[in-house]
């Protein structure tokens, strides 16, 4: 920390991410990346003519990706708004309605990101902590005058909440914004798409990270009413008006366009996920119901982290969350089926070991 | 506006970026792109392999393109921090080192982007006229204990300091970050990263948007005293990790590594450069000094609104700020060589006419 930093950030807390290491000797299952390459469409929609045009600036309006996805989700361009990566559309979020009066209400174990933007921006935590089985309680958020986050499915659990426990929190806040994270919901989960007509507090926040294979790429979308749409783009264009590349706007595009391939890599994770949940349950794992891209897991054979060290001392990365109440469980994405095949004999190594 | 959004947010006022019209039927000489396609060994770079591998996660900390930019700057890569666009790097140096209890200062005619920021985290503005003829006078910016960005060289006037006064401005606020945006530094200004070791307030803040040719990939770097780059980071982590997607991070280290593709492409701009100066002098054209890729000029026979109108007509595109001091200039890119004569065709019609 240098000498001039602003105080305002002298106590903020950084997001740590899970590790990236670039030399590609892991099995990687601890950033819910998809383990497919992404759409044949995609490969094609980034050509050598695209990059050359470069040169260019994107368009700050995204105009041709919110047309191609208003026609996908069935929604108005003026609902939509890219975001490089949905951490940012959240950020952008946070920004527009919440402030040091207006506070944040998020479960106890969800998405990290949450609290360090709160802490960024000085803005107040009203932490709501899950049930005893990791359960959201719907009724927990009903009448908070508070504008609140939830993670559906949620991260790490995999739990999801079906849409009418969402619209029950959406009527029981009239006054206040209700954002849904929606980035596992193409594993299983419910959208809340179709409720954005029917409830203008409620904001839609997804990801071509995971279903669309695009990490790499950084892109969410945004969804909502078209006023708290043009509030977002208020918060953008005061703070990064070209905030998204050119050839990530192509690849989006082409990613939304290719649904059946979107379809056949869903089902194929969905697929191995309930293969992986029953081996590991085999195994004496506690598993929860996943609607997402990854199991949380836990054995009372060995703790969290040292299942995590000696599973990465075996080449295979899983996330490990050292925080109460999730210290004795792993985060484990689903990878091919190969992939769970190697976690499953390391395991075995350890658990036997 | 929605009713949700927050107070803080009210009075704000976003960006207007130049026009981005999207059907290519303007001759684009309004946002300061590069005439020139990005170089040969950007489009190796950006293969079918690295479009397939957008499925994972890009490496948040930018370690390679960190090396190599280190190398060619001759910097240790924890001076350096790449930014989505240097936008981003700008909005987080003045989170990071102003707030509400500490000013930013710059001039009354600069890049629009720095009101902005202000404005959305409501830090005081100490706005510095510019002298009548459009030079920076560095006395102005002596012992201000303010943090303070200058654009070096200037946008739209594009004129610049030496190295020698953005020094002494150094010297005399050792207690205040001074931040040197360098955008347009490549075109003929003097670059102040040789004073990265001497003076720990320096920022130094360079985009690949110009003489890079990468406006679409969104690339700069903010460059300074370790220290300062631990507080950018701090922002950046806390904001948004994953912020450079992967394709941008391999198309900017090749287009670092070709400096011989840099010079040649830098040369040609200055020279044409040069000569539309001359050319628009002898129209009768007040034309300034510029160090840029672009010329600022106005002529005593139209008002610049008229002009710019009367040369969309034409298929020319300038940009025009409707702003005190400067309504009746313009802000001209200088393109290829072709295109310069088009649009000084463009301006003898409407002269004549």
């Amino acid at each position: 920390m240098s000498r001039f930093l602003s105080p305002t950030l002298e106590a903020v807390t950084p997001y740590t991410p899970g590790e990236q290491p670039q030399d590609q000797q892991y099995i990687k299952l601890n950033t819910n990346e998809s383990p497919y390459r992404p759409s044949p469409a995609v490969v094609a929609a980034v050509s050598e003519a695209e990059v050359e045009k470069l040169r260019l600036y994107s368009d700050p309006a995204c105009a041709e990706l919110l047309r191609t996805a208003a026609a996908h989700f069935n929604l108005q361009p003026d609902q939509i708004m890219p975001g490089n990566g949905s951490d940012e559309n959240l950020f952008f979020a946070l920004r527009a309605f919440c402030d040091e009066a207006h506070p944040l209400a998020y479960a106890d174990i969800t998405y990290g990101c949450y609290g360090v933007w709160c802490g960024l921006m000085h803005i107040p935590s009203h932490i709501i902590p899950l049930k005893d089985d990791f359960t959201l309680d719907p009724a927990d958020y009903y009448g908070l005058n508070e504008t609140i986050v939830i993670a559906n499915p949620n991260a790490p659990t995999g739990l999801a909440l079906p849409r009418s426990a969402i619209e029950g929190i959406l009527k029981a806040n009239p006054d206040n914004v209700v954002i849904v994270d929606e980035a596992y919901v193409d594993f299983g989960g419910e959208s809340c798409i179709p409720l954005i007509d029917q409830y203008e507090n409620l904001l839609v926040i997804q990801t071509f990270s995971k279903s669309r294979q695009l990490a790499g790429a950084r892109l969410g979308l945004a969804m909502g009413n078209a006023k708290l749409i043009a509030d977002l783009n208020r918060v953008k264009f005061s703070l990064n008006p070209y905030n998204i590349n050119r050839l990530t706007l192509k690849a989006g595009k082409a990613a939304l366009e290719d649904t059946a391939y979107f379809e056949k890599t869903c089902a194929a994770i969905v697929e191995t996920r309930s293969w992986t949940k029953q081996q590991l349950e085999a195994r004496g794992f506690t598993v929860l119901d996943s609607r997402t891209n990854f199991l949380f897991a836990s054995t009372g054979k060995k703790g969290g982290g040292e299942l995590y060290r000696k599973l990465k001392e075996k080449g295979v990365l899983v996330r490990h969350f050292d925080a109460p109440r999730i210290t004795d469980w792993l985060r484990i994405t689903i990878g091919t089926p190969e992939d769970m095949e190697a976690l499953l004999r390391a395991l075995d190594e350890i658990l036997e070991g």
